[in-house]
């Protein structure tokens, strides 16, 4: 075991929030002995919902088995929950993966693929409650870890959720080190938090987010819709 | 002005380690009416440190003025110091913007381009001692505000900052908006900093990155020497 690579599969799609991976790529990358790929159907530029046009290392006709599967959210899940092509894959790579894991609202695209169902876990606070159209378990913590479904909050998330996979993977002396080096010691400017936050302020940005959440909300129940009726077919 | 985009170009260079940059252009894209730009000599896929290939948007050649200039870390530094063009652009279009900026050891990328001399700053705390090499001064704090120098110290400092920064554009409003939207409230899963590690740790940190430190030390050498060479000679 101790010459095979840690296999690590990150998917990148377009109108993804880049941050909710290029933070656990920071971690991940950094462990001994671990293959780091950045998987899309073709190797294209993609870029992300407020424009970082990032490139892919392995389509997913290439990936192989993974240690951890990992996928986030932004924007362009909508197009991915309804991709055929895209779910296939999550399912397949994802599925077969030692560690099934999310971050920020990938996890609602983890349960479009079925891979969540009766699993507790994080997402963005603003779709927290969309898990429940999937049979999964919303929960407000900063990562889940539930079996071997591990799941981090919103987008800034993936940094603390990187770290703790890290620890799982390869021990804690190592997932230390990193922490160090990355300097992860943060000072958030605000002392401003979902669960602190005026209501006003929260009511507030949900409805300046109504549209963008109604989309999503239409898509989840769409794959829902899908994933009922997959689960009496043959897969 | 109200029309007028602000315009934040942040460096791309091989050798980067891409969350000094990417945690910022997260934040800062996100602000109203700001066009951010990922800057190298030519639109090509640069690779990170650990293997994230990102695309630049916009060549040296094609970039405006700038409100802000950014530059991260990474071992691609040392080859950043000694590349005239390079340094040359940085002096150009970072001498000339509203705020001239970095993340982790980026400090010392503008160091070498004469552009901290005399100025309180931050970095990555393994390479902060080399700031005084270009006359600025090395402040152990996670964000360093010193006129219209603004910088963030090692990797993911570059968050913090980009949220200060974001205030400074567009007023606290903006900033707090985005710090609940990423759900920057952190939970790092160590309790270890680089002010509460044990000394011994630190120490063997250190010994093992002695080989990196010192090519980034003869590096800050050869620019140091230029710098005070270009300072009595025309630019």
């Amino acid at each position: 075991m101790s010459s095979k690579p840690i296999e690590i599969g990150i998917v990148f799609f377009p109108g993804m929030t880049q941050l909710d991976v290029t933070g656990p790529f920071e971690v991940l990358a950094r462990l001994p002995n671990a293959r780091v790929h950045l998987l899309w159907k073709r190797i294209e530029p993609v870029i992300s919902d407020v424009g970082l046009p990032v490139m892919p290392t392995t389509t997913f006709a290439d990936c192989p088995d993974l240690d951890v599967f990992c996928i986030g959210g932004g924007p362009g899940m909508v197009s991915m929950m309804d991709d055929e092509e895209v779910i296939s894959f999550v399912r397949a790579k994802g599925g077969s993966a030692r560690y099934v894991t999310s971050v920020c609202a990938g996890s609602l695209i983890l349960g479009a693929a079925g891979l969540i169902t009766g699993y507790k876990s994080a997402c963005h606070w603003l779709m927290r409650d969309m898990l429940s159209f999937f049979g999964a378990i919303g929960v407000d913590d900063r990562v889940v870890v539930d079996g071997n479904r591990i799941s981090g909050g919103g987008v800034t998330a993936g940094i603390d959720f990187g770290l703790l996979v890290a620890a799982k993977l390869c021990g804690e002396d190592v997932a230390k080190r990193i922490q160090l080096f990355i300097e992860y010691q943060p000072e958030p400017p605000f002392n401003l938090t979902v669960q602190n936050a005026p209501p006003a302020l929260l009511k507030e940005i949900r409805a300046n987010s109504a549209g963008w959440l109604r989309l999503r909300q239409e898509a989840v129940d769409r794959a829902a819709s899908k994933l009922g009726a997959s689960d009496t077919a043959p897969v």
